[in-house]
């Protein structure tokens, strides 16, 4: 036996169960009673904490290739180990993007000589690339996208209509997931466009610029193609009502639609632009208090299948520049590190959400949009040991410099938070524990499509 | 008493009356038992044919300025109230446009010299004359459009999305109604392409490169760019059983929407290019059988509320090099002078639709539509004298040398109708008789919005 | 030619027309310009008032046979007359009712010998007379009902589930209308029996005891049973909002119904009872101003067809005995005489329902769900000279004692109205003139279905 | 440690486990690859087979008092043992009914002296307890029902709509859940009499007297009244596609239901009455294929919550006297020893369920229903040892004279199963072994609402 862990509080679809767990091989072997537990190599001792299945993260941005300085597969893992996530999946949007097989395959190698937690990569689509698709999905990808359809970075420009629609037919035929930035680039262009004409350079401009009709309009078009193409879909970052309800309508006649929500359009709204200034910028924007409002409800029910990150570490330069001119403000901000305890305290702790939402929201839909489940994504008998330990009454101040990300900020620096992760496993094996990076790089495995 | 009109089967909301009208001073005076009616300057006895109200034609093109070889107001209001319609709404769509005040006076000014039916022009829209909107509702403009969400003609660029809602909103604070070319050009001009370079130059490949979803998807975002804004919208030409069942929920839940469908596309199916070639040409595409029988449903469930001719005529020419190259041929064909006789035809006495629903939709729901009611689209005493009589037991059949507008085919040449007018009246006057142009040039009066 | 009526203001589809009528043969044989009206034995000048359609209620109580003491069909029909209706639909709730075409024939040949206005009668439906339907169709009828889903009357048993699936059946066989009087016994007769166990006799006890989902329940029942078997359904004095969203919603989805409001559940609500007592006890029961609101709103979007008043004449001692008990008081109240005056003041002068609105509940749709349209329900040439002429601007008091019913009572006493007729044609002859009844009994004809 | 159960496949939600199970003091206290099981006192070995939570059965009808010779307590539940059923919600419907605390404390008390597995009772309603729903409540109920709305049995007469109302109400004061047997007994009463008048005797005269319709009406009614009164609903015995319908779309609306259908609605079509005659006769009857396809349709999509047996012994000689007369034969069938297996081999065999579906609508569902989840329901630490062991690859033929229940008959007499539990736990004890009863009388529990 290579390790038990005992005196836990398991979290599991059932709720709380007092007990213990041994670790063989890198799965969990025994759920039991800790009087029960066999001997073991190693033993550690919960205290009565909470022990979570592994969080599962849909949208982080790791950058190497070609950003490497903003954030590389070591730093960014060695933050999701410390955040409580055992997985993650890297986008490719980097430079050169995972547009190509060849392009996947570097983007796969350098991950796998650094990660230190298990990870899968997207596939880049752009008007050039739709011959690549299947080989792209010969590689073990099993989600497309995010699929631009507003303008967003240099090395993927967005897909015309035409595009989109023909890149949806090709991906149903993979049997593959289609994941889109839903934004109306039409809108977006001419409203900022209109402010720059106007003078306005204050942070607001940057949320005026893209309102929430932008993202209704996108989501509806994504929908209709969806629809009529017949693959299945996701929805990336997800912040407004109205969107939400057409997901939930689409849902209700059948279709097969995810989405998920990101942990900055949970807990800002766009009147602390004011105060964060620049570094709330990111895409699709910071939204009213009500659309946030709306977003928590679509968790509570369940229309909101994931809370993701859309992790996007960028230099603190290219966030002050923004005070003055928000235009030249890069958009994004880190988050892989932060998730699971900030939705512990605003999201359990609050009762905005239960902790079975918690779980099925931060990993168990995750593991199976990604074909995953039950293999990761829960903690059971015969599945990966992907476990992370937090302490619901401990209290921690957020701060960018304790973080493992290249970042050198947090949106949340100085937020009080209970459930820090202290310890983190993956496959059976601590990878982090009390803030501190155990594994070596390398030790996080590219796990592809089935 | 300048006129009387005998013996007529008069068509109007309560049936078909036997009786007699008397008219004077350009207005309905007495709807009366013949034997009733008074002495009279001029009498006619319509021998117990059907008298219809003055058909109203919604999307017409006439070409004064910069196309006036292809139709001028003359030839194009002469070909009207050859077929029966009193009254014209052109579009505009010359060169210039009408969008500003200027190019529309000069419009106005042309078609007041020759027009022999009333009219209205609709402003036109582009990303630059937004601020023109106001200045054209000024000059009595009373809709905007047809917006081309699709590029369609050298003069008016098709808009983008954020000029699309920009001018929404101006258009609903104008209180007028915005009408949309509703196709999604995104998706167009990829499927183009690419039927280009795989060599197609067949009649085909012109609707392959606009399927339904192209029209589904620009209806979807006219009708939530609409409810956003409030404006007053209409949807010319509708195609598709798609795009009909999205009007449908709409106007269900309250939007305030119209929709016309013009008479090839409720007559011609996509395989009839096989035989008729570039001939059938336009934009959006002759559709399936499927869309086809959608569309007479709509008209007999009232949900569409028109039967318009989108009239534009072109030479010959321009449709003969398509035979070879279907996309070098133009879009595009003539109808007004056609409309009435094959609605009468096809529709009513194929039992397709009732008389009611024609008189709705040739003539009271495009008067309603422009705030032209009851003093138009409606045979009522003190109404505007606005009539057309048709025999519907005598047959003809249609031939393009027959025509009087400039266009030198019809796609209906050869097809047997009946009910071809052979009286109409314009305020009153006779301006048509036995298929005779009476009226001079410049009797059609301007008639701007309230 | 018999008659011409100028100087009028004739109310039409489309608006109001200043123009005259000429009669003959009681057919409108002209509408013209006065100047343009022919000559003729009489001639009646309206001074420029207005005038209507005669009014069609499709709901009055005429109570020959068996209580004539609390209306006969002169008495009741003199007050349709005088209140500008010229055809009413009798019930035939009689003693004995009109279950079979026995007791029909009395009825008829009761009603021939005193009417003053068209009219026709209605089947009732038991469990006894199933039989008797087809029979009862042959003798004209073209509606059925109310039938009643809750105890009402001696002489007609309320129908149980199996019987009233059954008669639809039957019904629609006929292709006939079957009309219900919704509401659900089992909560009403539960409740009435505990708030007589509490003591309660006030007024109000009476709407306690016949909630709003007492409808509810029924309505929802009746369209059901009516979606099974195809049966055209009417409902009877709807008087909720619940049971309004329930047929709005069922209309959308196909199913043929209509439905009328009572004058009186519109203009009283049930706070009103504290002051009128036992005279607005009636069935279905005046109701909370939410519903009377909704009510109205019904009428403005069309979802409720018609007004109508369910005329239901009772002797005054029979309503002061419920002061003290409102248990004995009898239940309902005249109607007839007011209802057009009511409906023009409260309605139209109000702006709570279009000039258009009025004509369509008041006459054009009852004559429609009779068959009788075009030739009754609409001023137009070739239709019956069924008219009534109003002051819109003469204000009235109504007064019980003014009344031609045989009722000592009017819930509206001492309400002060415009638009009281002064003047009633049926068939081109007038029947009251100024308040005074100027035609014999007889005139009225028995018109039944086609 | 208790027992260990090893080499098993143990069903759970994130699939089936191959691992081992060790009991203590009546719970699951450890889930282990089998090495790691403590020693115990006892030790089973499954050989590989499958290892279910313990069946819950919404729906039995235990007949102490009054019909024990029909089934008591401990045929009853022994025979629900041998179906790997491990606990009974017993309606009540004895004789006397558990209509008043006092008559539920002597149900109570027979049971608890007979039962070998746990169990709960239900309330029972009528017009005349509906004071004493606030004391069985205190007596640990949490279901009311089934509420009759068509007449069943002498003991429990149906209840009228207003009583049914009221006891909504109260029971949603009691925060108990409302169960209804909904059939409309004015369609029933009505077409049966008729049937009978007809001189029908047949097996079918008995399911035309009770068509889909009456079933549909009465859901209506039971969602309407529930709605109105926010008592949370739970249909027992769903036969119909209508109804079916009517439950999603309620459900859709965010209304608190729940349904079940039991086994032999989903095995039998209503053609099967020609070769079973009266021993197929239950209410609501056996029904088309069309409905038995939609049954399990709303399995599959998770609109029936439940799979129950509504078990209902009789004497055969109830049934033989239904072949010459059906109206004579009794209604109902018993059910609860063969429903797991059925649901094995029809269900999960013949793909027409998923294993997880199984798992939800035999054991975690009604669990969850009656609040005792995850303490009963599931395969967890912590929870009871509520277990039964099947064999899937071993046939058995159902044979009624093997059967522990006293009824004389199957339905299923000669199908052929896999699946037949050979080893059945409640709460850890062995109660059923082989086929054979190991348990004593009185070993089960009852078990009140928290």
């Amino acid at each position: 036996m290579d390790l038990i862990i005992k005196n836990c509080k398991i979290a599991s679809s059932t709720g709380l169960i007092s007990a213990g767990l041994a670790i063989d091989s890198s799965k969990i072997v025994s759920i039991a009673k800790d009087v029960l537990l066999p001997a073991a190599d190693k033993a550690i001792d919960c205290k009565g904490n909470l022990v979570l299945p592994g969080g599962i993260d849909f949208h982080v941005h790791l950058m190497d290739l070609g950003y490497a300085y903003r954030e590389d597969w070591r730093t960014g893992t060695e933050s999701a180990a410390a955040g409580g996530t055992t997985f993650v999946v890297g986008l490719g949007h980097t430079n050169p993007p995972s547009t190509t097989r060849e392009n996947l395959r570097k983007i796969i190698e350098m991950a796998k000589r650094k990660a230190i937690v298990d990870f899968r990569i997207n596939g880049a689509v752009t008007a050039h690339n739709l011959e690549e698709l299947p080989k792209l999905a010969g590689e073990g990808v099993s989600t497309f996208g995010e699929i631009y359809m507003a303008e967003s970075i240099p090395e993927l420009e967005m897909v015309e209509d035409g595009v989109l629609l023909e890149a949806f037919k090709i991906i149903r035929n993979l049997d593959c997931l289609a994941g889109v930035h839903a934004e109306d680039w039409g809108i977006i262009s001419y409203l900022a466009e209109k402010l720059k004409k106007a003078g306005r350079k204050d942070p607001l401009a940057h949320p005026e610029s893209r309102p929430d009709i932008a993202e209704e309009e996108a989501i509806s078009k994504a929908l209709l193609f969806a629809r009529r193409t017949g693959v299945r879909l996701h929805i990336f970052h997800l912040t407004t009502k109205a969107g939400l309800e057409l997901i939930e309508k689409a849902r209700k006649s059948g279709q097969d639609i995810s989405c998920e929500v990101c942990t900055h359009h949970l807990l800002f709204k766009r009147e602390d632009m004011k105060e964060y200034g620049p570094y709330l910028k990111c895409n699709p924007p910071i939204r009213s208090e009500e659309n946030r409002r709306s977003l928590w409800e679509g968790l509570r029910k369940g229309t909101i299948d994931m809370v993701s990150t859309d992790h996007w570490p960028l230099p603190k330069s290219d966030k002050e520049v923004g005070w003055k001119d928000i235009w030249k403000a890069g958009a994004g901000m880190p988050g892989v590190e932060t998730r699971i305890p900030l939705m512990l305290t605003y999201g359990v702790q609050k009762k905005r959400i239960s902790m079975r939402t918690l779980l099925e929201v931060a990993s168990e839909n995750p593991a199976k949009r990604l074909g995953l489940y039950p293999r990761k994504g829960v903690i059971a008998v015969g599945s990966d040991a992907d476990l992370t330990v937090v302490n619901l009454k401990e209290k921690t101040k957020i701060k960018a410099e304790k973080m493992h990300t290249k970042c050198e900020f947090t949106p949340y620096e100085g937020w009080e938070v209970v459930g820090m992760p202290y310890l983190t496993l993956v496959r059976g094996k601590v990878v982090m524990e009390g803030g501190e990076i155990i594994s070596k790089p390398g030790y996080g495995t590219y796990i592809q499509r089935d």
